[in-house]
């Protein structure tokens, strides 16, 4: 079940919760803006579910810095790497992405990475934030030292999800946005459907040996792991693998944070810090580059003539990445936001707790005591 | 069956058949090397078989032009469109790539597009060749207006198999080099099969309706289609779709290349050009960013620590993408490039009708008259 909430007021009661957290007013209603593309766009793992879970109670016990100051650790005309001070991985990489927009405007191309940060939420929300501005966004990050996968074939779970966002402009319809993580699915769906009691689809999840599990429970117990995007070896899991290992390296090593595959951190049964968090954005701008408007207008035409393509399926859909989600965010901003019942009820006692008066529409949410 | 041959003969016989087939020395010599690195390192498909069967052909018959003179359309200072004048892709690649790994030295990162190309060989050589230069390196190419795939969901092959690879130096062992379609599998893979009469494994074709096809000849014949990374979209099929479209945004309308999804070339029946190939290279440099030694220690010690994990399967391996490449090329080195009998078979007539003296080693194989 879900509930429907007004953008506007949605907007209002997260930013409220994020000063209430700790954060300066900016600060906030940056962090606000990223939580609401999520829940906008319909990823609702990522949006005021994730404000409840991780940002709100993690600033409020210092684990997530409320007063950080970003620094400029080293920076170039076209590129710059950034130290978080342990800050919301929201307002760092809103930053990050500016700077390479202002950058990439100059010299064609700009790459930003942020160190010492901590969750960024949707990583669509940066690439698209680009799109914006007229421009092709790459951003991405990987987990700091967490390890939610191990290395195909092997049994030590030492890699994220290391997610990937790209989205490039097309004017006069929904930008292309891809934002997808390098296993087969982002950990939130597993969660979501063991809440559920529900199976999860063959190809999600795998034993050691190989063979396909559909219990969540499996995951969460240890007893199998998720795939990587392509699933074994024999269908391109090496693929997918390699893109996480992409995405570490670009967010770890290169922006100097923490990584998962840390020898020091193998520790079994040990939870691991997820602090030192990198980020790495990466921003092209066609005009600097000379190709004026016939990026916007090809962009346009491919992404129309995939989408114009005969269904497979009688009565079935073809379209691209961006255009569902963008199809969801008219939708939110005409009726609000769909926000499911089980985040409500993790907002309804955050409001208490932060002494905030919730939304008139959670009341519609029968919340445990 | 393979025939062994000495990777200086190789060379010396490839340069050999670029200069007969009319590239001046110097693009031979740089042409023959992407060749080769794609022959040493195993990709069979796309060294000396991609020769025989694309590039000296086309230079011969002048749908690729052998006097191509690459020409800089715009450029910053960290950017740069150039058109390669219908050349050879290899050719234009490689100054692509070097003209990015110079400006990336001096600004962190850049990009440089390549319109108007032909075939490039293997992805890989060129994030590769960035390594070498202690640098981080991403190429792609589209496949101009040739269609390979349909759109997830559709039916008309409009999108090509949109190669990306991804390369980062780590000093002491084996770079990461990531080389990949966003197809489950390259098209070659599935001639291989069909040409030795074996199925293709379950995942890697699909037919309209879903089935899983393993019949090589449907794809020839039209009957299925090639998957895209993920498979179909409960395991992350959208993702692959939308590399491959990343790909073509990159490498059509950014470099003024064509692209697959183009309204006027949806022609049933009929074979679209392929002459108009767009590629993009990006490079970044992690001294001038800053990182200084941090990059390469790090992503050596990431590397290790994944190829270093408990197999899951007693006798498995675990490693990461570049590493069995390398140790392939090291035995290339040492004993000579393992050849496959029907390439010979490609290469022995070609030598014939160049007039130039086949390697020795080529006369094991009987070659159909």
């Amino acid at each position: 079940m879900t509930v429907k909430i007004p953008v506007p007021t949605l907007r209002a009661f997260a930013q409220q919760v994020l000063r209430r957290s700790g954060l300066a007013d900016a600060d906030a209603a940056t962090a606000a803006e990223v939580v609401l593309y999520a829940d906008v766009h319909g990823f609702t793992t990522h949006g005021t579910n994730a404000m409840a879970g991780i940002y709100a109670p993690r600033l409020l016990d210092g684990r997530i810095n409320a007063a950080a100051r970003l620094r400029t650790v080293s920076e170039t005309v076209s590129g710059a790497v950034l130290d978080g001070d342990r800050g919301l991985g929201l307002v760092s990489t809103v930053a990050a992405t500016d700077l390479a927009i202002a950058k990439a405007r100059e010299t064609g191309v700009a790459v930003v990475a942020v160190r010492n940060s901590s969750h960024f939420g949707s990583a669509g929300y940066y690439a698209h934030r680009a799109t914006e501005a007229g421009m092709i966004g790459i951003a991405m990050t990987n987990c700091g030292a967490q390890g939610v996968a191990p290395p195909l074939g092997g049994t030590t779970r030492m890699l994220g999800t290391n997610p990937l966002a790209a989205a490039a402009p097309a004017p006069g319809g929904a930008p292309f946005v891809l934002d997808m993580s390098a296993t087969t699915v982002a950990t939130g769906k597993i969660r979501a459907a063991q809440r559920e009691g529900r199976a999860v689809p063959r190809g999600w999840l795998t034993a050691p040996d190989g063979t396909s599990v559909t219990s969540p429970d499996a995951f969460f117990a240890g007893d199998a792991d998720v795939t990587w995007l392509g699933g074994p070896a024999a269908t391109g899991g090496a693929k997918g693998y390699g893109l996480a290992i992409l995405v570490d390296l670009l967010c770890g090593p290169l922006a100097g944070a923490s990584w998962g595959p840390t020898p020091d951190l193998l520790v079994d049964g040990e939870e691991r810090p997820d602090t030192d968090i990198g980020h790495t954005v990466l921003v092209i701008d066609p005009v600097a580059l000379g190709a004026g408007a016939r990026f916007g207008a090809g962009a346009r035409e491919l992404l129309d003539t995939l989408a114009a393509d005969r269904p497979a399926v009688p009565g079935g859909t073809v379209t691209y990445p961006g255009a569902p989600e963008a199809l969801r965010a008219a939708e939110s901003l005409r009726d609000g936001v769909a926000l499911p019942d089980h985040v409500v009820a993790q907002l309804v006692p955050l409001a208490d707790r932060l002494a905030i008066e919730a939304p008139a529409e959670f009341a519609a949410v029968a919340v445990p005591a």
